[in-house]
């Protein structure tokens, strides 16, 4: 097994080969380069005050751990999980800060085809980090305490990414809506000025919070999926019941320890080829490149995943695994494609036409047709994931809903690039209207950032998706260890856990909302304070305080992350060990029931708003400027804390609980 | 035992009493009189029209339950309980729309107190028809059917009482919705007049769509809880484990049969107390008049609870049952109590500041904080759901939690008729507007209707908490029929059942919501057309078109009711036989989880949106009119499905699909 963490190591090198590639690219003129410099400050300078109120909260975990849970081992493995997320986060918003400028650059000098590839490769550097950080931190880990008996001790590198996601996601998300609602609110409805135009005070801002939130918050979620699904698929093999082990072996003659070893070691050998599967798909990217964008990312993908799938066919077979392991891996696979179709269709499909339509009677019908269209569109979703879960384990058992949630994530190098890419084109976009590089170039950036809209409602729904199945995973590894057989919902105290859990969701959803509007209100004070008091700041020839408006945004962002990551964190332990370890249990599955459902509702109400908006832009039903338009902007501003703050968090907060569960296990077991 | 069905007769015999007084007292002037025969008219033609929908339903599936359910006389009991639903929401109905008109010609002839007392007289009939149909019913199948073998018969009422409730509470929702929507967008915003004003061609039907939505689909759904509570105690003390006697006897020395019997007939017996304290309840508003109209409601509930509390007291001692029933009945009496104050305060308390000042930066905000609002409401009424479960369980085993829904619905008599004392005076209120009988009157009236808002929100809050309690009652009375001892969560079909069940609420939420929306469509675009077309609408001279909108409102609400009925009605038939017993567990379970929280964040949202508006207008943040108050009636707007449509759906959702199930039962046992 010490071939994971090579490969992982190469990956690295690979994604610092493309950085290196991507920041070879001429950043364009010197208003592009100042702009492009101040995006990067912004976002490192927010990174760096984030990593400080992380450390506190990763020493004092560390502390705790060390004290409290045996082996002692676990919480270095903690300590590497966090650092792990974080250096995967701080490269991919490094090279997504260097890409936007170039992208920009490229589309005015050298087309479409090129800025594409920029866009990409930035994108790359986000996937490849993602994946290769994971299967170095996991695969030394499992180097290490790789059998049944250590193998608890992983559990810690799951929840140390965890940990860092949920700050990342909710510090990320909280910013970049800070920022988004004020700039539009003051600028775009008060003064009427375009979305990135100079003169907005809070654009600077909006621009940064895009790399914080879609780029270093997506990639921390994406990265704790990946690693969750490994680590609790290797939890589950070490724990298996010795009724599971027959299921899975290849043949009727096996030795049980071996087949038990081979399951465990599974989940990372799938991963490993979905690197190498992920490495081809970016090559092909070379080739594809003559299709239209939105075709090339597609087949790219679609290359990736067929590669994979049929890498671990070999595996399986050679591992002399049972086949129904395979196919619980390829259903994976589909599942997270199909999912990622599925909210394609509700936020860009026919619903969009009717909430554009819903809003010629005003801004409340608009926001009604908004939810009732995303609490419609949680049906589906949840049949693909109950399908998932019900042939995953006919075919191969707990473990094979594991295997399955390996199987959708594998491919994350490039499922991560193609989601990387759109807030990358996003700033391209904006930089192109703030450094004035004309409407031809800006045809072309609008062209890719459309396109980056549709791959990051894609992704979405493959986050929200794979962080269910992933804490499935979790709790059915969280309900092996500590050997509970059976969470029977006829007793009170798993329905009290079920109900305390269920409500968590809705607690945390309303604390990051909450957030968002305090922070938003302070925005659009400050804005419409600068507009007020600057003179000559409409007129061009005054200068916006943008730091100012870029404080603010990291400000609210630091504090209001910490109250949702302390009731993640507190509840499973309060209720691990006031209600015990079956209640516990209930507890993660309303969790991950009302987390799932409120996180789709929310993605794909506030995708189908904000794309309803975009439709009336586009010419319909009156165009920009018209009543509907007005009405329509109103619920896209309802909608972005939805989709960007509260529902993500929402990923994070059902995995964070699921593996806090799971490294308190041992304490639970009577 | 055939004291019951005779108290309910007397009940009955006394809400007659009532409901002549009433009509005895003076109508007012012919135009009062004409606008109240308008209400009457739209509001029994809508009923009729209503009633035809629902017999072919309730045909359909009588000769589905004959064919498919054994004991045949199941069917008979559904049939027996749909028509006193029926006649529960006639009574009711037909009571308000005599009560209100007079309620307004009291303000104006007599004042205050004597307008409280017709309002709260009109409110009787339908608290004292709902719990006497309640208990006549339920009291003659146990008087046939009350043994341990046959009480499965008697689940049929329950059943037949939900198929009702869901069509009326879902039909009224949608008529009163339509009729409010279309009424506010286009009268108070567009053309700038007030609510009532008889200029608005929508206002009847909103008159008209209080009664149904308020007065009966709120007694069909308390009716429902009422009717399952009872019958889900029956049905867990018919088929309770040996295990469970010993707790349930008062003494060591027990007869287990005895036991049983007399554990079957408590529900009834606390049920015909509650009666009594009800009506003693009623009484003393003789005396409590004095008080402001707020503290006599209070009162009156108070005296009623505790004369239900004491008598209940009496009864499990001298029936030697074991002191720990009756503290599970004190239990849920005050759990309901408690979750109504909870209700109280997010929607009347300091949270209704916040989002009247989050509307001082438009809409979205204002919007924002009244979803996050009612999210963070979810908490703290769940976790007060969650000890009553607790300490029922502990006192009295599932029983407990059967007799503790029982204890909370007991006193319904009374709190059915303060419920429904609200939209009587939110009537009359229209009326003294619509008859302009100044604006003396119109203070006292709104008066009124302001304590109407307080206890519509305690009332909603209620039929929430006693809807989940008793949807906890009756999925452990299916555990129990079903002989399932152990409904396991790490069983993949179990999980299944769990997510599917979950997003049903979803699902039926996103319809009903949608539903509103293309009907306020059609009313708005109608109320459009007539203020276009009618020469001298807006001057007075020429008469609105008020039939064609009630007319909208009715054929809406006749049509989109019949989907969610479907939906709940079919999904347990189809999980149950595909998936098996243990995914119909887990079913409701999830549907119980995540109907509960939308339910009562839902109800929250719309009750605090309201009140924000509500806040504004009283001349806060630049009271009528300002940018700000604008900005609130979108917001109220958007609220106002939600917490009169798809929040009150959702009570019966979960009632009914636990009751379809608990009904199937027999079917499912191997």
């Amino acid at each position: 097994m010490f071939w994971t963490p090579i490969f992982g190591i190469a990956g690295l090198l690979v994604a610092g080969l493309v950085y290196i590639l991507v920041t070879r690219k001429p950043a364009g003129t010197d208003r592009m380069r100042e702009i492009s410099d101040a995006i990067h400050e912004g976002a490192m300078a927010f990174l760096k005050r984030e990593y400080l109120v992380l450390a506190i909260f990763v020493v004092a975990v560390f502390i705790l751990l060390s004290i409290g849970i045996r082996p002692f081992s676990t919480a270095f493995a903690f300590l590497a999980g966090a650092i792990c997320s974080i250096c995967a986060g701080f490269f991919g918003m490094k090279a997504a800060t260097k890409a936007n400028v170039r992208t920009a650059y490229a589309a005015n000098q050298e087309g479409q085809a090129t800025a594409l590839s920029v866009a990409f490769s930035g994108g790359t550097v986000m996937g490849l980090s993602v994946a290769s950080l994971g299967l170095l931190g996991v695969g030394v880990l499992f180097l290490l305490y790789g059998n049944a008996e250590q193998a608890v001790i992983i559990n810690g590198f799951a929840m140390g990414a965890s940990s860092i996601a949920l700050f990342a996601r909710v510090g990320g998300g909280i910013y970049t809506k800070t920022a988004d609602v004020g700039a539009d609110l003051v600028g775009k409805v008060e003064a009427g000025i375009p979305e990135d135009d100079p003169r907005n005070p809070a654009a600077l801002a909006d621009f940064v919070g895009d790399n914080v939130g879609d780029v270093a918050g997506m990639g921390a979620d994406i990265f704790e999926s990946y690693v969750g699904s490994i680590v609790a698929t290797i939890a589950i093999a070490a724990t298996a019941a010795p009724a599971l082990i027959p299921t899975l072996a290849g043949s009727s003659v096996f030795d049980v320890e071996v087949v038990k070893l081979t399951a465990m070691q599974l989940p990372l050998i799938v991963a490993t080829i979905g690197l190498v599967a992920s490495l081809i798909g970016v090559l092909a990217m070379q080739v594809l490149q003559r299709f239209s964008p939105a075709a090339a990312l597609r087949y790219a993908s679609f290359v990736a995943a067929g590669v994979m799938f049929a890498g671990s066919y070999f595996a399986v077979d050679g591992l002399a695994l049972s086949e129904g392991v395979f196919w619980a891996i390829l259903l994976g696979g589909l599942t997270g494609i199909l999912i990622g179709l599925l909210t394609e269709y509700y936020t860009g499909g026919p619903p969009v036409g009717k909430v554009a339509e819903s809003s010629e009677t005003g801004p409340a019908t608009n926001i009604i047709s908004g939810l009732a269209i995303g609490m419609q569109s949680t049906f589906l979703p949840v049949l693909c994931i109950c399908a998932a879960i019900g042939f995953a384990y006919h075919f191969a058992g707990l473990y094979g809903i594991g295997i399955a949630a390996v199987g959708m994530l594998a491919t994350v190098g490039i499922t991560m690039a193609v989601d990387a890419y759109g807030p990358i084109a996003d700033n391209a976009g904006g930089i192109s209207e703030m450094a004035e590089l004309g409407p031809e170039t800006r045809k072309i950036t609008d062209g890719l950032d459309a396109l980056g809209n549709t791959t990051a409602a894609i992704g979405k729904g493959f986050a929200i998706g794979s962080a269910a199945l992933t804490a499935l995973a979790l709790f059915s590894a969280y309900a092996s260890t500590v050997k509970l057989e059976v969470i029977n919902l006829t007793s009170p105290m798993v329905v009290i856990g079920l109900f305390i859990g269920g409500s968590i969701p809705f607690l945390v959803a309303a604390q990051t909302m909450t957030s968002v509007g305090r922070a938003a209100f302070r925005m659009v004070e400050e804005v419409r304070r600068q507009f007020r008091e600057i003179p000559g700041l409409m007129e061009g020839t005054g200068k916006p305080d943008t730091r100012r408006c870029v404080d603010i945004s990291t400000v609210a962002a630091l504090r209001e992350m910490v109250p949702p990551g302390i009731v993640a964190v507190l509840t499973p332990v309060l209720v691990g060990f006031i209600l015990g370890k079956e209640a516990l249990g209930g507890m993660l599955a309303g969790a991950l029931l009302s987390g799932m459902l409120m996180a789709l509702m929310m993605a794909n109400s506030g995708g189908v708003l904000d794309n309803g908006k975009k439709h009336i832009e586009e010419g319909n039903f009156g165009g920009k400027g018209s009543d509907a338009h007005k009405a329509a902007v109103v619920g896209d501003t309802v909608g972005d804390p939805l989709k960007d703050t509260s529902g993500p968090s929402l990923n994070i907060l059902i995995k964070l609980m699921s593996v806090v569960s799971l490294v308190l296990a041992p304490l639970l077991i009577d």
